[in-house]
């Protein structure tokens, strides 16, 4: 029997994201196991930031979705765009990182802190969270308030999401803690083990979804 | 590097149960994989039905998490007795399989349904999803009305779980539907064939969710 | 000092539905007070039926917004499709119409009712009311369960959505009804008179509301 | 064809309350448009602080509404006193200013904040918006700390309701504001200038909904 | 020391009810015990239907409170009238059987239901249930759908009583039922005895409150 | 007839706190009330403090309410534990005081504030509060930040209540307050006078419920 596929679309253009993704899901890959892999799209702007930005992808990962085979599709983009509309092109699932990310929070802990880029993103969240009735378990969302480019350079970047998980763990009173963008994959295993409650990266929540749902017979 | 272990726990003494959680569970087993392991709680009660039968099962399911040497746990029991207290026992990842079976069904789709046994679990099944927030998303919740030893056997118990599926998708607008019960797994992929919609198997879902808890690095 | 211009988008490419609305909306036209234009969106598809269909008219409405100076727009079509992209590209307000029409309801009476055209769109409604938290006021939401192209043809359309609005007020409760469509409009009057609740009209409401913005100094 | 007739009823007896408010509804009068008269109820408090200056107004606004001849009624009271017997007593449509006020912020931004006048209005704010459901759209919700008195004088005034209007909006993430009091109407102009969100005054608001009630035919 | 007092206001005229509440709070009265005192509103409505009724009561309950010495008061009419008011009209507690009956049934088990006299009056429960946050707690509403003069009368209202019940025990899966009106309370023991729950009377209730608020030192 | 028995069960084995209990009580008994009882679970810890210790009593508290006649029983214990299974194991009424506390605090003021002894147990009243459907009334829940021990000492936890409350009252609006643990009852009155809100005491006010539920016939 064939191995399932997982196609993980980057709703970016940006290939160092979609090869930093690809790194974290890594150890997801097994000899046996479903076949993990990682698509940029192509159409999409270098960094999604706007609303515009999230408009301009949905069609475009929709026809992706179309037309890469797959048992199972992840739009990896933490604003989840265009998940009702890749849902309609195709019968296989599609999971959101943010939806995934989220609820796998909740698998963990009670209360949930998110760790956005940017103070304006916190406004989309909310609204998110809102609509899935998620809203309650929320313990805080705060921004790093750096801006991409910053964030994905080195030191100061593991250094600030620290400071601000203490104040999501001790302050909110969160339990857990979801990076809130696709790009933190590689600081999750030191800030979990710093901060002592699980870090959930949403890209690694919505693959073992995946993984859940095309190895289920 | 030696594989990771992820232990699932049947919180009843009922070896058939167990082994039908093994066979459900074989796909998810790979070469390279986590090593996934179905145990059987040896001093839980034949079938847990009772609120005495859920509180006499948490703290030997805490003992056993406490002595048992794993990656993370899954407690299989869709009234996710004892999570809380197997939290404690343990820094590894505690899975329950109502709170993953309902959280991976969010995932999927904006409105779940829910086969349950019997009416009476039905209650016990409202009051977790308003603990965990997810009440407003739940389309419905109907019983089988059967007994546990009749959901057990043969081709009743289909006929009876597309009846109920049916009602959940059509009467109450279900766009995905949970099993309540960790014995139904074998009706998972032909429920789900006929229906349409999504079919989520709890333990499956939380064995999803705790793979991609010990393959996160 | 020259008039306030509101600048109603059909989201559609419909120009039957344009002066259906354009002509509902003649009673909002004074001497003295703002002028009220009606558009056609010549990119939207003839109807808006799927959520692809919804993502395909975001940015050009957005485009349209940016390019149409208005001291308020309205998007009139139930999705509400591309609202806040549209308020991304203008400082000037902009209203949707299912937003306005359901809070119109709520400024009338405690629960409300929807009538929808198919029953498709009634999974898109609930998790709109979720996001915007107006689901505890829904009293019920009850489909036509006619074509777009049926529900525009003369008779057999008013005697359902009577019969549909009177389950609504008498078995669901509701105390307002809200129009699930912009094509309704010459209903309304009729139906108010009928039902005796007040009946919405969401293009309507949310001109009356688009007023209220720009008429404030 | 003679003109709608809206009466907007300020329910406390301060003539210069009235004053402001018909001030503040000049713009919305034009030549074909509807009439707006305001009146004062004359059996009012003076101003209405307390409950039982609330519970004082009920009857009274009821008989006026009985009495007085219109196609709309607005009571004028950031309480929204008497709103349900009001409109036990008249077929017509009655709009209550709070609740237009903040139905109408949400439809201009996810989140809104309240500019309250005293600390203990708060409370009974936030049991309004819990009843009408929107208590999950607050963002926060501020008092002046002045008088009534004070608060009709001068600079100091608008001073106060910047420094709120900004921690409204940067410390508790407000996109839109309401004033809480019907006396505030001529800052909102210069207030939203200074605070470049949308400023709503809960009196214009109900208007605004009233005329749409009426010209809809 | 000498007793506390308890008064216990009817809201209606009806002396006939006063005596009824008096005989269903017999058994609260002992030796040592409050005082309890049932007291008729003289200004109040022969009985308490419309909303214009329950405006009639709340500043003569107001002004009865302010009045009458005691340490504790109890508003017995199921519409909660004047509750704020009166609590403003003194610092001992006020308590409004509504309030109390809800949340004692809410104490007894997870979801009850209601028995209503009349289909209008559920429009103000779900209001109020919404407003004290109780709504998700709410199994069902039914209605009597008999006259106050006739619910007071034998042999049918007990049937009927038994009736509603029975559903909102089976269908709606209430698990405690509150009498929805002061003058049901002689059915209360029959009715719990036949349909298995607890069933509350709100006088009762809120009685049991006051006692509590009295009695700790 | 002979007097209805309440048992009151202090979940743990410490007889001091089931002294101070049977303390505050003292004015709940009179001679023709109902027999007020207090018992000490023998195979209870000697402090409740973690899930180990919550679960360690559910099944003890189960047999003793079954072996033990009364009409009506009290689980003394801020926790609640084991309330469903011993509601499970009698026929009678089962009250859990930290229920009968939120609950009655609802029924004096629209929000109320938590007193707890520790910042880990806030986590459990936040589940605790949201699967009861009280979350949207709770202002604030603030810790002593003592160890039981300290807490059960003299002065100086007077004045640490006394600061927490004071923040609960005037920063975040809470109208009432419960002491969240049953060893502060003797601080309830002190501490009532001082803040000027009403402090609920959770043992007296589920011994309230549980009268009132006895008593009525």
């Amino acid at each position: 029997m064939s191995a399932q596929r997982i196609l993980v679309i980057n709703a970016n253009s940006n290939e160092a994201v979609t090869a930093g993704m690809a790194e974290a899901l890594e150890p997801f890959r097994s000899a046996g196991g479903p076949q993990i892999d990682c698509a940029t799209l192509r159409e999409g702007p270098f960094g999604i930031e706007s609303q515009a930005d999230i408009e301009s992808v949905t069609l475009p990962l929709a026809r992706l979705v179309a037309r890469e085979p797959a048992e199972a599709y992840v739009i990896a983009c933490f604003s989840d765009p265009g998940l009702q509309v890749c849902r309609e092109a195709t019968r296989a699932p599609v999971f959101g990182v943010r939806e995934a990310g989220v609820l796998t929070a909740m698998a963990r802990a009670d209360r949930f802190g998110i760790i956005a880029i940017q103070t304006r993103s916190i406004r989309r969240h909310l609204k998110a969270l809102r609509e899935i009735g998620a809203i309650g378990r929320l313990a805080g969302d705060r921004a790093l308030e750096m801006s991409v480019a910053e964030a994905a350079s080195g030191d100061a970047t593991f250094a600030r999401m620290l400071a601000v998980g203490r104040t999501l763990r001790d302050q909110d009173g969160a339990d857990a803690i979801v990076l809130g963008c696709t790009g933190m994959a590689r600081h999750r295993a030191p800030l979990e083990t710093e901060l002592g409650v699980p870090v959930i990266d949403p890209t690694q929540a919505a693959v073992a979804m995946a993984m859940g749902a095309v190895l289920a017979r």
